[in-house]
């Protein structure tokens, strides 16, 4: 059968879950390579999910207050190096665009690796007076960085995101606007991808370049890995100084304001793949589905068959799902494993039989489940069977995240309960970097974050035995 | 008054058109410079136009079946150099990056000057048979063309825009589908622009590199000067030769496809600025202005105004209007300035006298026209006072397009109509591209389009007497 067919072309993700991953973005149409390595076309099935995570996104943002842009791709050396810690974080990752039509250029210009000197660059000129403060801009546009490993949504050379700058009067303003971005973005995992979020900050050694704190959403993949979803950095007054950004304050006075940054991209995508994905392929939340409900006709040759399925689709349309009907001559198989590739929340099936029943099959992506339900409740039935697919998918991967961390009281233990589990070890940490670099070298994982929700589980640090500062989330990372 | 002061600040577009032009872009915050010539910051006023643009232009593009996709920004050369026609054209003016870190490339990459390449690399693989087709692809994102002069919107070294690309079973779907973008572009300039159009098809010198036929649609601006707005090539199977794309027909032969291509750019807010704008600023066209509608509170330290506005602001919200209240400290004088400038197609003002009387006042961008109206009939009369507006627009530029079109019947009598009119001077012409030189070097013309609505003025071709061919419109670009 054309169905058993389909569902082979792609690994087993128990067996091979990197395969298996490649395997779903190219059969399930959402990415294709392009002639440059680790540069990828987002195809339009792939394209459309990014679309309806920025409607939503970007819809958050302006409730926040926030403004588009949109700034240069090119960045000036000499700009790029304003800001010390900055330049040296960017600069080995950074493409150069040296020539412009025949000519070589008199400075060479990097292509944006992400636009901090470009919005402070603007801040100088816009930002006078306390009056025009505060300043909350994000733009949405692919950055560039030159890695030597790629791996699709995960890991492009170009990539697609937003970036959201802000300057503030104060630090206190500042520092409420970095955490008040962190929680969008874990509330748009949450409520919109279904992807439990755990929430906490960097250490120093992980966080951006040039902030003074990095705070961060980490995610559970399938794998037992950690995905870093989004991040929201406070720049406390160091880039405003770097860059000469100074404002009159309310008793005539030039000081520097405070400043942050934020951003999402499309390894949000990779992060529902290997979160909710299985052996079928894609499984999309309903809120970001491009098609959240797939109509497949059964024995469509028969009399009244299509009709039917016409006005399955129109009724669904009408009521605001984004509907698609198959009507091709695939079999029935085939279209089933299509559509499971794809992720579809929600099939409805409607064949000779249903139609003279009064009734239709609806059959949830996420389990499988099938519900016969009566055509007179038609629209509600979809409503509850896609917040049913939504709960459900967030459920399954709070569970995978809950069974998947782990305490541990020595380097050891971390070492040995990773190897045998994965996901996140939590431990005690004296707040020195060496330990971080132990951790690395001896048990494969670097610090995931420091939660905001602190236990604390022992007085000393996992690693060296010190007195303990904090909890800390380490794990293997995508 | 802080009014008059604030209208000071441009130049008379009489006087100075140009630099009227970059005042407007400059004082109504839709541009700001960045550190590199030729490259422009849209700041929030100038990219929420472009945002209302987009979103209506996508929803266009939707109901045609086209799909949104992402190509990557980066053109290895030997694939742009596949084409040999299109290489010509673009190569002077590529960005070309040489570097990715701290190594040498081996093969350097242009930053995309348009697509064609990339798209037709991607549709080598996706399109196989005939059942593949047609494809139907746009990409919204920004290019780069290394030009030696720029100015705000209407010639940037970056610029975003949108870029079709179809892939057709045979030329005469590719020629039709060619001509319906043009015609969606053109609806859109009329109808939601309010920018009146020539549809016509450009002549061989001024096509695009590598297009069998462009056709475009040509603006008249305030000054009388053209501006081309939007085009529309038809590829025959030229680029899918040179990329070695083919599918298997129905007749089990492999063949080549035709393709087309269409685009429109942020050059689109630059005509808008010149068609629409006056001697207090821009003038935006209800349909795509950010604020629709500015309530200007009068005396707002009085009892009850500032509630009054409040509700007028939420009803108006409420009737889905893009509205701005602004209860701010500045003078009602610095306020009308203010939103004069910025083109807000309808201002409500509301004092205590009107709330006394159960009125407002309504006062129209384009015209200054006055209108009080009863509270109780607001929303109604704020929906036919913007479409006053935005149908005023219309009339106006369609009267300017109307009077300055000239014809002519040697090249002397155009030159010495252009000089005294500026406009299109129309004239018959033999097809030869020596006479489009002549026109160029003698009269300071080019060729803007041959127009579909063709009329026989004479037999001979104004610059070389020979037989005439085609009617040509003639002018001075942007």
């Amino acid at each position: 059968m054309a169905k058993e067919k389909r569902v082979e072309q792609i690994a087993d993700m128990e067996a091979d879950f990197t395969q298996w991953f490649t395997d779903v973005c190219r059969k399930a149409q959402l990415i294709d390579y392009s002639s440059i390595k680790g540069m990828y076309i987002l195809r339009p099935y792939g394209y459309a999910i990014w679309e309806n995570m920025q409607h939503i996104l970007d819809a958050e943002f302006k409730k926040q207050g926030v403004e588009n842009v949109y700034m240069p791709m090119l960045i000036p050396e000499s700009l790029l190096q304003k800001e010390k810690d900055h330049v040296e974080g960017f600069a080995p990752e950074c493409a150069w665009v040296t020539m412009g039509g025949s000519e070589e250029l008199e400075e060479r210009y990097c292509i944006r690796p992400t636009s901090e000197t470009l919005f402070c660059d603007h801040f100088k000129n816009i930002v006078q007076s306390h009056r025009d403060l505060p300043v909350k801009y994000n733009q949405w546009c692919s950055v560039l960085r030159w890695e030597k490993t790629s791996r699709p949504f995960l890991r492009h050379r170009e990539f697609l995101w937003q970036e959201g700058h802000t300057v503030h009067a104060t630090a206190e303003e500042a520092e409420a606007f970095t955490q008040q971005m962190l929680n969008v973005y874990a509330d748009f995992c949450e409520n919109v991808l279904a992807m439990p979020v755990t929430r906490g900050q960097k250490t120093d050694k992980e966080k951006f370049n040039g902030a003074e704190a990095t705070y961060a959403i980490e995610c559970m993949m399938h794998d037992h890995k950690a995905l870093q979803a989004g991040t929201s950095h406070y720049f406390g007054d160091g880039f405003a100084k770097a860059f000469e950004i100074a404002y009159t304050d309310k008793n005539n006075q030039r000081v520097a304001p405070f400043e942050t940054s934020w951003g999402v991209s499309t390894r949000l995508i990779g992060g529902i793949i290997m979160t909710h994905g299985d052996n079928n392929g894609l499984v999309l939340p309903p809120m970001i589905a491009p098609i959240q409900i797939v109509i497949l006709p059964i024995a469509q040759h028969k009399p009244g068959v299509l009709e039917a399925a016409n006005a399955l689709k129109a009724r669904l349309s009408e009521a605001g799902f984004r509907v698609k009907l198959d009507d091709s001559d695939n079999s029935m198989g085939w279209k089933c494993a299509e559509y499971e590739m794809k992720g579809v929340p929600l099939r409805v099936e409607c064949g000779p039989r249903d139609i003279e029943n009064g009734q239709c099959v609806l059959v949830r992506r996420n389990d499988g489940e099938k519900i016969v339900i009566s055509l007179a409740e038609l629209e509600q039935a979809a409503q509850a069977q896609l917040q049913s697919v939504q709960d459900g998918m967030y459920a399954s991967a709070k569970k995978n995240l809950d069974e998947h961390i782990f305490t541990a009281y020595s380097l050891e233990e971390a070492k040995a309960l990773q190897e045998a589990n994965g996901g996140f070890i939590r431990t005690m940490w004296c707040g020195d970097e060496a330990c971080e670099i132990q951790m690395k070298e001896q048990a494969g994982m670097t610090s995931r974050c420091i939660p905001f929700a602190q236990e604390h589980l022992s007085d000393t640090c996992a690693c060296c035995g010190r007195p303990a500062q904090k909890m800390v989330y380490w794990g293997v990372a995508y």
